[in-house]
């Protein structure tokens, strides 16, 4: 496990144990300097040449092909920009089109709420008899039905960790001539993903959860190569357009995935990313999945034994879950306070979930050790039974 | 004019005179420090806990405030995210909701490309029947019929500098029953703008031009306060939401202006165009606007007198132009190409347009004079006229 636990590449307050990375990663110790670099010799001083000298032009497709390579994906059909929610609603538009003689936009009530809001504003904007049918994650294999025009699934359930089996939902899903988005917020870092033998047409994620990006970090969107050249961009923006300095007064969508650029990229914002993403060239995505596993297991065993009050929310079977173990607790808003204020930092979900996410490249099992240890304190003292942990906060 | 120019506040590189702000803003002094900070103390050493407690969360709202005061509209009336695009596609989406008994939406061919590709993508979506009709500048008053939706025009024309009227086109739009949606790219610091007194339902913008922001500095939207509550967005992402953090399965629009979020806002370049947006606090926008009329005034004169070869492509009146003066020369690329490279930087827009943006904080009369002494060089020895500068790149 030596060459996947990298914690000096990550600037972790002492006494802190970060069990949140699957809300936003810790920051990487090279991006500050590299940020630095940037805004002064890159903006500083190349100014608007940075577009070209600095290759901030090309930024989007460089480091959409660092993560095409940790959701074994092929090189260049993968680009980065905007925010998962907007690449849902490109992804979902895009798919729509393809089958567009059916009006059903299949999810489970496990998908992220922003995935079923983004969808829920495309159907009443195209106020055209579509609807998004939400279903119980297990009910969605044979929810899968001839009506069914996109399946629009989070592969890792945001709250549980539940997950979906990608190559078996998008066999179904393309069995009944239906399209397939799959949004790997909780994937992309955290599980083996392979985009390419998956067979799915398109994918969307995030990049400040495992990947480590920052806080705002950008999206990302894949389409499938054999489809990239076909699918009608709704998001019509300049650098998606074939010639975009040549101004031309009409669109005509770039080459391949480059279509699925919109505006002009946050270029501050991916060259964060960018460093960040170096830390994941070595990586074995096989070897971080079983020492996530290892992780995971070992915090149950100790938690089940140590703190029986709280009750496994999340998959016992280890390959149905993502890379997080989440529990159940009546006062669990309270309690993950408690817990943070004693240094280990997880997140509570509403309405009872305390989820705590786990990486390799900075957890290790002397960590599991020590967080559980604090848990128990908290909660077999009754530490969270103070008013100062009671009142929610807005965001938590 | 002491208190509007501030060059110290900027780093501009020596020998550097920079007429491209309107492309992209040079970089204030405080922002590398400021930008540090918040990678080392609030992402650093608050992680997750940034959102409340480094108030991340609260930022696109508080720099929409900032924004807001530039562009003469009332406190809570803007919010920042994503980029112009998405931008112009939410205002657009929206305002056809609110004229949904016609299909048309009016442009004109100097509004900036990807405006248009942004209708033209949304028109296609909607697959409904809307029209995107786009007519000369100048026309645009006679084509607001009663079969208009949507008037949708950036005020400053970014080829020529030309400069809507967006008081009268605006009373004209109501008149005929159309909403008007103006974007404000070439206007926000540029020139002064009062949003309030246009009566406009619609406004958008970006940052990194005048304003500094950065490269990818993300873009602002207007909302006439008293349809905020009203609009539906499009773009229904989780942050639009009125509770994002219960994660309730069905959207609920966030109050006024906040509904127009969407996804994660990208924090670092928030942070940097905040500590950018610091520099406007104290400036008076009618003394910013005579400061630049009185540059391009000087600009004018010396290049008529000096450079005979360039033939004034801008409005001749001060009072029809926005920031900048554009010149039209046949062999503008080249021209453009050895102006910089003697440290002159305007730029270049297809298909033989040499643009100059003037901007009073950074630049003053001494800077106008060296600029057109490097200028008439270039053109009366014919040093443009190497085959270096002719290759045109990618980016210009």
């Amino acid at each position: 496990m030596a060459d996947i636990l990298n914690k000096s590449a990550f600037d972790i307050p002492d006494g802190v144990i970060y069990l949140d990375g699957n809300s936003l990663g810790p920051l990487p110790r090279a991006v500050p300097l590299r940020v630095q670099q940037m805004l002064t010799d890159e903006w500083g001083k190349l100014l608007i040449g940075g577009w070209n000298k600095a290759s901030w032009m090309d930024q989007p497709m460089r480091v959409g092909n660092m993560v095409a390579r940790i959701i074994g994906a092929a090189e260049g059909s993968v680009v980065m920009g905007d925010t998962l929610s907007i690449k849902v609603f490109q992804a979902v538009s895009s798919a729509l089109k393809l089958r567009s003689d059916r009006r059903v936009i299949l999810s489970d009530t496990g998908n992220f709420p922003s995935d079923l809001y983004m969808v829920e504003g495309l159907v009443k904007l195209l106020d055209q008899g579509y609807e998004l049918r939400t279903v119980a994650p297990e009910e969605v294999m044979q929810a899968i039905g001839d009506d069914v025009a996109v399946v629009m699934l989070t592969e890792v359930d945001y709250r549980t960790g539940r997950k979906h089996d990608m190559r078996t939902v998008t066999q179904q899903a393309q069995a009944a001539g239906a399209i397939m988005v799959w949004d790997l917020a909780h994937s992309a870092g955290a599980v083996p993903v392979d985009m390419t033998g998956s067979n799915a047409e398109f994918a969307v994620g995030c990049t400040y959860k495992y990947l480590n990006g920052g806080p705002g970090a950008p999206g990302f969107i894949y389409v499938r190569p054999d489809l990239a050249d076909a699918v009608q961009p709704a998001l019509a923006g300049w650098l998606g357009h074939r010639q975009p300095f040549d101004f031309e007064l009409n669109y005509a969508p770039g080459s391949g995935i480059e279509r699925m650029r919109v505006g002009t990229p946050p270029v501050i914002q991916l060259t964060a990313l960018e460093t960040a993403m170096e830390l994941w060239q070595d990586v074995d995505m096989d070897r971080l999945r079983a020492a996530s596993i290892t992780l995971q297991e070992q915090f149950i065993t100790e938690i089940e034994r140590d703190v029986p009050q709280l009750t496994l929310a999340s998959p016992r079977d280890p390959t149905m879950r993502g890379s997080q173990v989440s529990w159940q607790f009546d006062h669990g808003y309270a309690a993950m306070q408690a817990v943070i204020d004693r240094g280990v930092i997880g997140d509570f979900r509403a309405p009872d979930i305390m989820r705590f996410g786990f990486t390799p490249l900075y957890i290790d099992g002397g960590d599991v050790t020590a967080a559980v240890k604090v848990i128990s304190d908290v909660m077999n003292n009754d530490l969270w039974n103070e008013d100062k942990y009671k009142v929610k906060s807005r965001v938590t």
